[in-house]
């Protein structure tokens, strides 16, 4: 019998997201975004990576990003990152992510939305790793660009995901490192406190 | 009263360590390890994230990447990065960087040193942070750049850290991803699992 399939992926988002400025922006991916968070993903069991931007130029940045170190003088210098992009998928809207997802399961897939801002009823990191325990209900977690995932989006979500806490005031995590530590969260074995 | 220092730092060694055929070399700085780590240190209450290099040049291009965005439009542009920023101390070796930490503290600054590999005799993420519970006593953690801190450096390291577990057998987090899980597992006060 296949082995389960991991019940939790996650997207990263370029649009809608804020600018500096409160304007609603189309972000422009990275190439250290896409590895690290491929890489990350990866690493705690994840099937699936999605890079969603509304950009065909950018979508075809991510192929070529992704292409490249699949073949090549790349993907033979660091068979470790061709297995990471492997995950990758490239799509154009939130709801191209959800399909591909939905794909492997028979219950509808639910979207996890994060942010570093608190909002209401909003699951803690414990609550949801007890969900994740079902494992034939799929779950996308849904990560911003720039300076957040617009209102619209939050209120679209099935639900929010408490921010990450900081020691402090300060609280500006990148993408990348949010990435990781929600993986950990929710998909590590490790005893993670006494 | 001052407010307690930090006791622990984070230093990132771009010396001594592998490269991909474990021969012993100075890998480059990376303007994202620099920002990313500072952020991620910052976030979670650090006062020094030490830049470690041999290479004058390496260390004239961390010293440009801190001061451009300290002043100047950089500065103007993202005032978050310029405080995390401050909290980075560029430095030739691994005794100046111990000795700046100890600059904070009476008893002697202990190194944990740490790496992706399975190795005898190291701390839990638990125990280690128990051990940071004792406020006087300063820490100060080893990350590795390229393939990895050398043998020895493990020799010499007061401790060893346990690698980060991720769920199969691929497990290749980029150092900035490591550093944020590590930094959100010891210095963390949001409850991570039921």
């Amino acid at each position: 019998m296949a082995a389960d399939r991991a019940n939790m992926a996650i997207a990263l988002l370029h649009y809608p997201v804020y600018n500096k400025r409160r304007e609603v922006v189309t972000t422009a991916l990275t190439n250290l975004d896409l590895h690290d968070i491929a890489r990350s993903s990866r690493t705690f069991g994840l099937e699936r990576f999605y890079i969603v931007t509304p950009s065909a130029e950018q979508r075809s940045l991510a192929e070529r990003i992704t292409g490249h170190w699949q073949e090549g003088w790349g993907a033979d210098y660091n068979p470790d990152r061709r297995e990471a992009l492997g995950i990758v998928r490239i799509c154009t809207d939130l709801k191209m992510a959800v399909d591909d997802l939905q794909a492997g399961f028979a219950k509808p897939v639910k979207t996890i939305i994060t942010g570093a801002a608190q909002r209401p009823d909003s699951l803690s990191f414990p609550a949801f790793r007890q969900m994740l325990a079902e494992a034939d209900q799929p779950y996308l977690l849904l990560l911003g660009t720039g300076w957040g995932l617009t209102d619209e989006c939050f209120i679209a979500a099935d639900h929010v995901l408490e921010p990450i806490a900081g020691a402090g005031s300060y609280n500006h995590l990148s993408v990348r490192s949010a990435a990781a530590i929600m993986l950990a969260r929710l998909r590590g074995t490790q005893q993670e406190a006494l």
